[in-house]
């Protein structure tokens, strides 16, 4: 067992074998507006909510270091990469995707993990594969300084219209895993047959990501299901942090994610 | 507490807790014209007005490195960058977005800081994925050798018509602090409210910009609007330079800068 | 604040603010009975104790790699380097002090923090320069890729007699600590006076070390003096594997330092 | 000029041309007793005292970066190696000579300027000649770096009986400067003739140093006629930091540097 | 599981779970009489014995490389240190340990693990510090480049006269251990008892050695015994190449290691 796998492990619960990961990276690439609060405000709240981890940028990172250094604080993981996220960015300025911060910078910076995109359909070919070299190439640099990779496998092209199509998201899934994922963050398909089929398809664990923010029950049942079909926890953003009460949505998402089935 | 930490406090007062900076970068990417005098005249003109850092391009600092090279001089902060400002030259050759010099030759040249551009919107996505690509690793490069990144988040790019909208400037300034920037300098949008909700949505000081050459009066306004909007300093150019009495409104603006509100 | 300083903090319980550590890097140079047990047994239980963290030896932390990989594991701490410590040893066959490994190699094998021997008086002065030396350096590299160095400040040289002199010991921290340890663990003086002194004449934190087995009185009196005297923490070996229930004298240690004092 | 250069110059008052530094590198290699008072609450008195530059280990510029890191603190200069000063320690031990620190890692750390020894007549030769070649290759990296080296030329090799003999120490000196010192620190002669015959000897900065403590009227006649003589300054420590008064202390110091002779 | 434990499991036989491996690396550091043949056929015939891995030198390996070039090959394990073993050469030259080859450099010959001393008990205790230095740094390389190191733990420095005193090689092994071998390879006791406790005393498979020449029935029975306390194998020299019948013999060692028990 390598430093890479020490770490992957730090992030499961020993008793439900699963995690729970708040998302806060979405400064990095998305608009996040001024009344979303100061983000160590946020940030402060995210960790409150005692996640497993939390997903940051790396100047989120450095400003708040202070919160993750303490015995039992979540384990910071790192966004690595950028992208273009948004339809209308897209549409004015194409699909892009840059590599951020190698894994040996990451683990300087304190972090436990690092997160890559691997974004299917982009309207360039180009662009997706140099998005797999990136991600192959990091796989190896992280497995030499001991830190896991999770690959984050989306159908985020503007060549997919249908974000959730299970077919294509096993097809990410297992091209992420081949490429050397030692975890991987992908949709939930909606429905739980397709999803524990696509987890099937990988050999690591597989976490639900949250998506746009949702009504309450709607992403209370998708947590459900998404663990019920087999995933390894959730990496949920804004369906926390965009919420009345970020510390109890947390809690209650975390809650799901250990609880018995 | 590293390297880059302390070097970014060295360009900070103690008692005010701001900065105030004088920007003699223009004549790397502006034609700064023959009747602006011999450059090193005019540097130690600005050197007289003691501001606590100038900004100023790898030429510059080694023809002039002299007049920062004693005790209680200004703090010497590397344009590490290139890009095209000019509306007329934009619209002849395009935008481009260039790196002059890493944050160890900048380091090597003397440096406190360094200033890099993340200019929002031109008309090729591709620039501007460049931009935070080259944004990002030197944010991590500079860490790595103890040097504060300044990145300087505008709204330049063709795309924006309107160069101070809060809510864009907003957008530029978190991805910046997101991206890794040590301090921000960005426009003051002309009013405090907006120019505090930008402050507040990132955790690492904003000085602002002075740009083109204003009416006395009024730069000297938007100085004391953007302190008392929680800026932590300024960076001006052209409004210290380029006036009949640079080392007077040098002077001036410090004494707005630190003093009390 | 980096990621050495991220990693050193998540030792540290944020309640009390000090930290439990087991050591068990006693087989890289003393001798381990085959009475004492198999290894990873032994492991088990001291992890089934719940320290903060767990000082071992390269080839125990990869035998043992899965004991550390979950969620609220106790932290890998790496011993890094190599000296000999019975006095019959020395006797035979001198004072000797070599690195096992660097930070960078330990952080790829998962650790948290490394820690190093500074050994005051070998009879060899030559053998103290090295020691030196190679701590300095490990703190250097320590710090660019993000791990703290834990320093072993002792009086374990022939030339001293007194093991706990808190002269010397206070002689010992106050290098250490020069020398860019990110804390440190040294002798109980046996007397909280000179203890308070010797940890305010450092500005990181002080951990005692057990030694060998005491009387189990003597021990926990030792463990509430020390922390009473302003110690951060304890990293005890023998005197918690070594004993008949090594689950419940870990748990009665960790009690004693977060508890109230 | 290089950034060398400009870092040199950063430690000097323009208007005297000469800097006065506290040196507080002592706990590296003599034994700072408790009673000297907590490490940073000494350290924040030496910058009260508003030297041009502080001297110190490692270790205690990460734990006390937060007092160098505002406009108009003293330049942090780092002890980059470690000796055996102490006469007893050297005739136990022998002399020894080692590197902690390389300029680069210096300047990661927020060095302005490193300082390294030359000790003339160690018992054996070939100290000696690593000591010559670790003060040339480090002269070589810290100007790569951009770094100024400060070399302490010394007569503290047992084979000295007399540490202040003119001729020696001029000999020492003009190694130093050759070797590829920025700066000497040195001895003060005892006598302004010789004294002025060493710094002629150089085309650098002399500075003298302060050593044990001494009468405060001999250290104060001490600092004069050392500036008299053409002394680029002073750095004294134990004069300083180990008085009733270290505030007051620095003050009439630095007065006596920086004032008309 | 990385490259050094894939590798370290094609040692080893499926059903058995155990290894049979001929050493051939005599010709290193003993005297090899031209009597025992022309090399190349000799290694034929270890071949053709059908171990699962050959120990050699790497002279040997180069020009025997044919052999090891098929399917089903045994596994060349590179003897990757030199030592003096022959008692009348110690006494003539002392005692002396060398690292011939880096793991890296193993791998590029070919092999699939390589094999280094632990010698305890050298007259010069220098000796022994280096050797321990060498085995550690080599266990930290060859985990980076994914090769096994097998770790020979012996008592035959000249301070030991009994060279299976079973406490002492319990000590030895468990240095091993802890310094990352992936194997060991040390002297049977003579006696299952102590045998097992030494095996129990480590978390990695163990190999006993057969040494110089013995009765035929005294080695079968040694080997039955080492087997039966636990060791995963057998590695044996002189009692396989140095018989009437190679093949034979080690067709019979063979079918003891991987037989029912």
């Amino acid at each position: 067992m390598t430093g890479t796998q020490v770490r992957l492990g730090r992030l499961f619960n020993p008793v439900s074998g699963r995690s729970f990961v708040t998302a806060f990276d979405h400064g990095t690439n998305l608009k996040v507006p001024a009344a979303a609060g100061r983000p160590l405000d946020l940030l402060a709240k995210i960790v409150e909510g005692a996640p497993d981890g939390v997903l940051l940028g790396p100047g989120m990172l450095r400003a708040g270091a202070h919160l993750f250094a303490h015995r039992g604080a979540p384990v910071p993981v790192l966004r690595a990469d950028w992208t273009v996220i948004e339809d209308a960015w897209k549409r004015d300025s194409g699909e892009h995707y840059k590599v951020m911060l190698s894994p040996n910078e990451a683990l300087a910076l304190g972090a436990g993990a690092i997160c890559m995109y691997l974004i299917m359909g982009p309207a360039q070919g180009a662009t997706f594969a140099d998005n797999v070299e990136q991600v192959a190439r990091a796989s190896q640099e992280a497995h030499r300084v001991g830190l896991p990779l999770i690959v984050e496998a989306t159908l985020w092209g503007t060549r997919h219209t249908d974000k959730k199509n299970p077919e294509a998201l096993q097809h990410a899934c297992r091209m992420a895993y081949e490429l050397g994922a030692d975890a991987i963050k992908t949709e939930y398909t909606g429905d739980p047959g397709t999803m524990r089929e696509i987890i099937d398809s990988v050999a690591v664990p597989v976490l639900t990501l949250g998506g746009a923010e949702g009504a309450r029950d709607d992403v209370i049942r998708a947590a459900k299901d998404a663990v019920g079909a087999g995933a390894k926890g959730l990496i949920f953003g804004r369906n926390v942090w965009n919420t009345p009460d970020p510390v109890g949505t947390s809690r209650e998402l975390a809650a799901i994610v250990h609880g018995d089935l």
